[in-house]
This record gives structure tokens, sequence and C-alpha cells, in this order.
């Protein structure tokens, strides 16, 4: 093989680092790969730092000890999550999308391919520091958000079903009230999780939080500790949630007059 | 701004490319963004193009014409995707897996973010030529993989439902008869697709075909074209399924005996 030039290896390293975020890489494995010494590598990778950081592309850490080595991580600033989100809630206000019965039409948001990986990207941002083992959500609208999510903190995404089904072998199912006052059953295959790890819950809409309740005491049922919930939409009312500590990228409220209308806005907290 | 250097445009290029598959970038976007000429990032482009192939990490593109410009490709190759989805077989292989009832546990599989695009940009190498407008699944359990199919693409996911919802607007509904023989429905937002699209159908498992065929069915209620369905397993019985020309990644058939095994193996036409 003939001598890889710098450009040339720092291409292909932020393309293996991104494609597998929050993972940690040895300066070893790429010295191997390009046949370089670790002097040549460390400058590699102070140079690619900045270039992400620069662009706004994410982040590059080194991490020191044993185990330790360089990972990508898919951080967004706190402005730049607030900019995205705000053109979103944009896009979601008017009269339009709202449906019969005072509901907003966003399904195509939730499973437009780079708008869910930009949300996952800043709702990971907030939970790199908790190291959850995997990110739950309660099927189906939410699976995209949460597969994205999943994928930028580097962990497994887990499933919960309405009810349980062949293809899962032995579940537990417990039952949870709705928003709607209804009784529902949210079932998880055994072999989904192992006892004493961390979730992260991740879903598309909390209105009273029944949902998101289930879904903790779920987890409880497989000593699993949830270290936070996420959404991709809260309504504004009820103020009050089953559910505590949680983060919302927006807010939604219908409001009346001769045409009902959705008032979607960031979150508080984007703009911390 | 300082002078950019060509590893660090390189860097940020194959990144910023990389991130949004299928998207055709003009150059002028990038001399903008770096300030350089147009031959200096055409030389740019065609190092970066060695570098991706070289490192098997897709495709870079040089698309000619009015509307030209570069964009990167998820492409697999066909010997890597054979040798990938090879080893996928051999770890669901075997009695562990097996449910009672003789079904398959892979949930996981259809669960973990990295396995899952590799499966999508597998599925969307042999697609990328019929140009599909959208990718759709049924839920629950395919639509981490026909995410992954979509973003490499570049289009949005359309998800049909077991039942309409109110948060789904009107919708269209059909019935069609499941490989257990059950009369079941299938629906989908009238906002979700428009006429005269294309469609590519990716969906987790493929048995006699009646799901399949019903989301065919479905896509002639919106006028929409099926360009291909995919799917990430077939049982190798019934031979004959309700569908056409599709393509799976993993056949799979469950042996008898003392204790029922697994046999998955991958699909003929990824070692043509």
């Amino acid at each position: 093989m003939d001598k890889i030039r710098r450009n040339e290896r720092m291409s292909a390293m932020i393309k293996i680092l991104s494609d597998a975020p929050n993972r940690i890489f040895t300066l070893s494995y790429f010295c191997e790969m390009f046949g370089t010494a670790k002097s040549t590598m460390s400058e590699d990778i102070d140079i690619l730092r900045d270039v992400v950081k620069q662009f706004g592309l994410g982040e590059l850490e080194t991490v020191t000890g044993a185990s330790g080595g360089v990972r990508y991580r898919c951080s967004v600033e706190r402005e730049e999550a607030c900019r995205y989100i705000t053109g979103l809630c944009e896009k979601l206000s008017g009269p339009k999308r709202v449906l019969p019965g005072g509901f907003l039409y966003y399904s195509d948001i939730l499973s437009t391919p780079d708008i869910v990986q930009r949300m996952g990207n800043i709702l990971a941002t907030e939970y790199y520091d908790q190291t959850p083992d995997f990110v739950l959500t309660m099927e189906t609208k939410g699976i995209p958000v949460a597969l994205a999510t999943a994928k930028a903190l580097g962990v497994p995404l887990v499933i919960a079903r309405r009810s349980s089904t062949v293809y899962e072998g032995s579940a537990v199912n417990i039952n949870y009230v709705s928003a709607s006052g209804n009784i529902e059953t949210m079932s998880l295959s055994r072999r989904a999780v192992e006892e004493g790890q961390k979730c992260l819950i991740v879903d598309d809409f909390l209105r009273g939080g029944g949902t998101a309740r289930g879904m903790v005491e779920l987890m409880r049922e497989f000593n699993v500790e949830v270290v936070g919930a996420a959404f991709v939409m809260a309504t504004a009312s009820p103020d009050k949630k089953r559910i505590a500590g949680e983060k919302s990228l927006m807010l939604l409220s219908i409001e009346g007059g001769e045409q009902e209308t959705a008032v979607v806005r960031p979150a508080p907290w984007l703009s911390e």
C-alpha cells in the first residue's frame, strides 16, 4: 500500500469515528490501519478536533487511561439546538396541521431521517453524561427519534409493545392508565434488557405522562434505573405531568377561535 | 477566518456529505464555505473519492449537468455485504434463539443502531438506481431498518399503521389476509404520500407475503408505484411468496429434532 497522506488519513478517520458515535477507538487501532506512528496520529487527532468544532460537526474527545483513545460525539451546542428547534416550531405552527379533535399532525417530522437524527443528536447531547446502557421507547411513532438518539449515544434501542407477541418470547406485562383514562397494557421481552442497566426513555409525545409513568414502572420490574426521559413534543396543559425531570424539545398548545391553530414553541431549557 | 488547509477541508467535507447521503451538493456550496477556487475543490473531491473507496466507506460520485455537483452514497460492495450478513447469520443460528412455536428471537438485531444502519446501507445500495421517493414500512419491528434504508437513500420514511389513529388525520384503510389467515387492517394517513411517487417497501419479516401484498395494494390506492420490496428475514417455506421480485437479506428455517434449531443463511443474491 502506498504511503497515506495526512488529508487521506484524517478524512477516513472522521468518517470511521462518526459512524460509531461515543465508541472509544484506541490510537493503536488507527496507527495499525494507516501504518503511522502514535505521535503523528496524535497530531492528526488534534487537527481533527479543531475542524469538527470549527464547523459545528460535533465533538472529538480524547479519553485518557487504560481503556483510553479517541471518540466522536454528536454534541450540538445549545444555541444551535435552539435555532434548529425554533425552525421546526415555525413549520409546525399555524392552522394547517391541526386535525379534528385538536390534534397536531407531525408524523412526517417524526420519520424524516435527517430531522430525526438532528433531534436525536440534541437529546443525546443532554444525556451523554448519564451514560445510559440503552434507550427505551413505546411503539410506534417515537421509534425513529429513539433510534437516532440511541445511535448518537452508541447504545441499543429497546421497544416496548402494546401487547406481547410470539416473536418476543416470554415477556413482562404491566398495566397503566393512559391520557384518555383507559387502562392499557405495555409489554417487554424478558430478553430485551439486563438487571442493573441504566435506561433513557425517549418518546414522541407527552401529554399527562401516563405512558411515561408506565415505562418507568416497567423498568422497575426489570431492576433498571431510569436516568432520564425525553420527548419530541409536550402539551402545555396539563402543566403537571406524571413524570418529573423530563426534557421535551417543543411545547404545544392548540388555541381556539373560529379556526383552531397550533402554537408550537421551543422548550425553555433550550435557551438557557 | 484563517486559511483552511486541504486536510481540514477534506475532513469537514466528508462529514457533511456523508451526513446527507444521496443529496447533491454543488461545488459552489463548498467553495463558498471554505473560500477556495473550484479547481482546488475538484482536486479535493478527487482525493476524497479515492479515500472513501480505498477504505470501503461508501462512494463519492460526481454528478454532471445543470443540477450537478457531488454526492455521497452509502454503497456497500457485494462481497462486503455478504461477509457482514454471513456474520449476522452465524449469530442467529442455533437453538438458543428459537422461541416456543418455532419463532426466532432477533428483535435485538433489529434495533441495534449500527447493525440496522449496515443492513440499511446494503439494501439502499440495491435500490439507488430505482430512485424511490420514500420508504414504506408497516409498524413495528421493521421501522429501524426501514429508517436506516431511508436515511441512506436520502428520502423520508412512511409508516403504515394497524389501525387509524386520531393523530394521523383522514386515512386510507385496506384489509388484507395475514400469514396466520386472519383478516387484518392496514391504515395510512392521506397526508403521508403524494400521487405519482415511487416507493420502496422495507420490512423485517417475510413469511407468506400477505402483509407485503397489503402494502402493495395500499400503494395502489394512492397511485404510487412500488419499485421494490426488501426484507431483513424471509422464511425458506413457503417457497412461493405472494410478492414477486423481493430481496431479503437472510433466509430462515427452523429444523426439528429433540430440540428445535434455527438455520439462518445469507440470501443467494448476496453471493452473485
